[in-house]
C-alpha cells in the first residue's frame, strides 16, 4: 500500500465518492424550448443525419470523444479473475483518469463473460457508442484474440492499454535510459521477465523500434521454440525473440545482459543477478506493488539504472503517461486504429519531455501529472496518424 | 418543429454541443497521493470487498446510481428503424434528462441487433455496470420479450420507457381528467388507438388502476379475438379488453365512449367522431409531432378536456413526468424491480401534484420542469418498493 497510511482508506474514500465518475449534462434543458432542441421533436434532425451518413454520429454526439473501458475482470491488478463486478472500481478510476489526463470521456463496460468470442461479439455490438475501445485488465492469452478481432472488425481504434501502454512507456523510459548509458537499442541485450499481456507487447514495440536482442522469460525460464506449444501466444514470441535458442533460467539470461524489464512477480531478481549483468544496468522492475527486485537493494548492486511502477521511488513506469494522450490523438484524428508507429511516436513524445539538461538516472521519465505529457502524445499520435492515411479528420 | 423556428436549428445546436452528455470526475487526481487512493494500489480494496459481496458494488463505484439507457434503433422517435447510431442523438437527450431531471446518471447503450435475443443477452451480459435498465425505443412485439425476459433475468430494475412511462403520465392525467368530469375509471369507455408498446402499456396499467371498458383498435379496426393471431400481443390485448367482442372501426369504438388516448398517427380522429362520444369527452391525442386530432378541432367540437404530446399546448402528457422519478427512486431503494404497483403509485404521485385549486381542463398535470415532479414521484416509488419487499435499502 506504499504511500497510504491506513489499509482502511481506500474504501473509506470509495464509500465517501460513492462513485468516481458521473454523467455531466452540456446541453441547457431549463425549458420546453430547451426540450424541444435537445430532445423531441429537435432530436429527429441528428438522427435523419446520422441514418444517412454514420460519421455524422463524430460530429452530432459525443462518439467523437468517448472511450468504453472494456473488462471481463479476469486479470484485474494483481488480483487475478476477481469478475465484472469487482473490476468496476478499476475501470471507475481510469474513467476518471481518462478525462482527468486526456479529456476524454470514458465509459467502464464490463462483461460477465470469459468467452473470448462473446466479449468480441459484446464489444462489435456496442461499437455505435464510442469513438474507441480501451481494453483492460483481460488475461492472457484471451486478450491477445479479443484485441486483434476487434481491430479487424471495428472502424474504431482499439487499445489494449495493459499490452501497448505499458509497452510504450517502457519505450519510452528505455531510450533515455540508453541515451545516459550511452547504448544502442539495436545492440543490446535485453531480458523480459513475464510474458503475459504486457511482457509480449513490450518485445513486440522494443523490436519494432528497432531491438535485436530480447530474450523472454517465464516462471519456468527462457522461451524457447521447444518449450512452447504450437499455435499459442508463447510460442510466437519464442520464435520472434529467441532465434539462437538459448535455453536456461531467468538467472542464466541476466548474465551480461543490458537491460532486465520485469512485468512479473516480487523479489525474483536478486542482488548476484544484477551484478552479473553487463556494465550499466538498466533494470525496469515493474510487478506490483512490490517489484522484482528493490531500487536500494539493485543499486547496491550496481543498477546503473531503476525504474519501477511505484510512485514513491524515481522512475515511475506509469501508464497514465501514455494512454490518455494516444487516445486524445486517436479521438482527434478519428483514426481508424492505433499503430505500432502510433505507440512508438508515443514513446518518443513521453521521452522528448525529458530535456537533456534534466535527464539523469533518476530521471528518465516525465511525471505523470506534468501537463504536457499527454497534449504532446496526442500531437506525435494525431500526426503519425495523418501521415499514415488513416485519420478521417485532418488537424486544422 | 412546432415551437422551433428554423429546421436547420437543431442540427446547428447539437454541433455546437459536441454531445449532449460527458463523463465527470468525481474523485479528486491532483498528485501521486489522489492516484494512490482512486486508482492503484488503492482501488485493490474495493476489489476484493465486491468480490466477496457483489452488492458492495452499490456502495463503492458509482452502480447505485448509474442507469443504462438501451436501444436497438428499431423504434427511434417516429423515424422507424434507423439504427444504433441514428438512434444515439434520443439516447444521449434521454441521459440528459435523466441526470438533469431526475439526478441519474445515464449511459446510452446502443445494441446493434434487431434480434430480440441478443440484445437480451448483451444487456444480462453488461448488468454490473449498472443499477437499472432503462429500454427505449425498441419496437413491438421484440420489446416485450426483450423487457419480460430482461425481468426475469436480472436483479436490478428494468423498464421499457415507452410502454410504462407513457402509462404512468396517461394514468396521472387520466385520473385528473376524470375528477374533473366527475366520471369513475371502473364506469368510463375507453378507446385506445395504437396496439405498439404504448397503447398496450396504457391498457393494462389502466386495467390495473381500475378500468373496465377498454377497446384497442390499429389501423384495421377494433382488436377483436378472431381478428388477431393467436401467441401475439395483440391477441392477448384483444382477451383482456375486447371481452364482449364488439366489432368494427375506430369510429364506431368512439361512439359514446368517454375517453380517446391515441398512440397512433396523425389526423385520425375528426370532429364527428368527437362529437359522437359520450358527455364531457377526453382526449389525449398524444401522436407527435402531430396529434389524431388537433386541439383547436377537437374543442369546437365539444371536447372537455385536450391533451397532447406538444409543448405548445396545455396539458402535455410528457415521459419527462415520470421516468426521472421512478428511477431516482427504484435506485434510491435499490429495488429488484419496477412494478406495476410502483407505476400507480408514480401516476398518483403525479396526479396529486396538481392542487384541487389550480386543476382545471387547461391544466390536468403538472408542468414538465416543476421541481417536486421527480422528488415526489421517487418517494411514491421507493414506498412501494419497500412495502411489497423489494427494496434491498430502507429510507433512513
Amino acid at each position: 500500500m506504499e504511500i497510504i497510511e491506513e489499509e482502511s482508506l481506500p474504501i473509506a474514500m470509495h464509500k465517501e465518492w460513492r462513485g468516481k465518475i458521473e454523467t455531466a449534462v452540456r446541453a441547457p434543458l431549463e425549458n420546453s424550448y430547451d426540450l424541444a432542441l435537445a430532445y423531441t421533436p429537435g432530436v429527429a434532425e441528428p438522427c435523419i443525419e446520422i441514418k444517412a451518413d454514420e460519421r455524422k454520429s463524430f460530429e452530432l454526439t459525443r462518439r467523437w470523444n468517448t472511450v468504453a473501458v472494456v473488462t471481463n475482470g479476469t486479470a484485474v491488478l494483481g488480483l487475478g479473475d476477481i469478475g465484472p463486478a469487482a473490476g468496476l472500481p478499476v475501470m471507475e478510476g481510469k474513467a476518471a483518469l481518462f478525462k482527468a489526463f486526456g479529456g476524454v470521456d470514458a465509459v467502464p463496460i464490463c462483461i460477465n463473460s470469459k468467452d473470448p468470442k462473446t466479449v468480441i461479439e459484446t464489444v462489435a455490438l456496442l461499437e455505435s457508442n464510442f469513438g474507441g475501445i480501451n481494453l483492460e485488465d483481460i488475461a492472457a492469452p484471451a486478450c491477445f484474440e479479443i484485441e486483434s478481432e476487434l481491430k479487424k472488425r471495428l472502424s474504431i481504434p482499439v487499445m489494449h492499454d495493459d499490452q501497448h501502454g505499458t509497452a510504450t512507456v517502457v519505450l519510452a523510459a528505455l531510450k533515455n535510459a540508453l541515451k545516459l548509458a550511452n547504448k544502442k537499442i539495436g545492440r543490446v541485450s535485453i531480458v523480459i521477465n513475464g510474458c503475459g499481456a504486457a511482457g509480449s507487447a513490450i518485445a513486440k514495440l522494443l523490436i519494432k523500434a528497432g531491438a535485436k536482442k530480447i530474450l523472454m522469460c517465464d516462471r519456468i525460464g527462457i522461451l524457447t521454440e521447444a518449450g512452447t506449444e504450437e499455435g499459442t501466444a508463447k510460442r510466437e514470441l519464442a520464435l520472434i525473440t529467441n532465434t539462437k535458442n538459448v535455453k536456461g533460467k531467468l538467472q542464466n539470461a541476466l548474465k551480461k545482459a543490458d537491460v532486465f524489464i520485469g512485468v512479473s512477480a516480487a523479489n525474483v531478481v536478486k542482488a548476484e543477478d544484477v551484478a552479473a549483468m553487463n556494465d550499466k544496468p538498466i533494470i525496469f522492475a515493474m510487478a506490483n506493488p512490490i517489484p522484482e527486485i528493490l531500487p536500494e537493494v539493485a543499486q547496491k548492486a550496481g543498477a546503473f539504472i531503476m525504474g519501477t511502477g511505484r510512485s514513491d521511488y524515481p522512475n515511475q513506469i506509469n501508464n497514465v503517461l501514455a494512454f490518455p494522450g494516444i487516445f486524445r490523438g486517436a479521438l482527434d484524428a478519428e483514426a481508424e486504429d492505433i499503430t505500432d508507429d502510433m505507440l512508438v511516436a508515443a514513446a518518443d513524445a513521453i521521452a522528448g519531455l525529458v530535456g537533456d539538461d534534466e535527464l539523469s538516472p533518476e530521471k528518465i521519465v516525465p511525471d505523470a501529472f506534468d501537463p504536457r505529457v499527454a497534449e504532446t502524445v496526442a500531437k506525435a499520435v494525431r500526426a503519425v496518424a495523418e501521415k499514415s492515411g488513416i485519420a478521417r479528420k485532418k488537424a486544422d
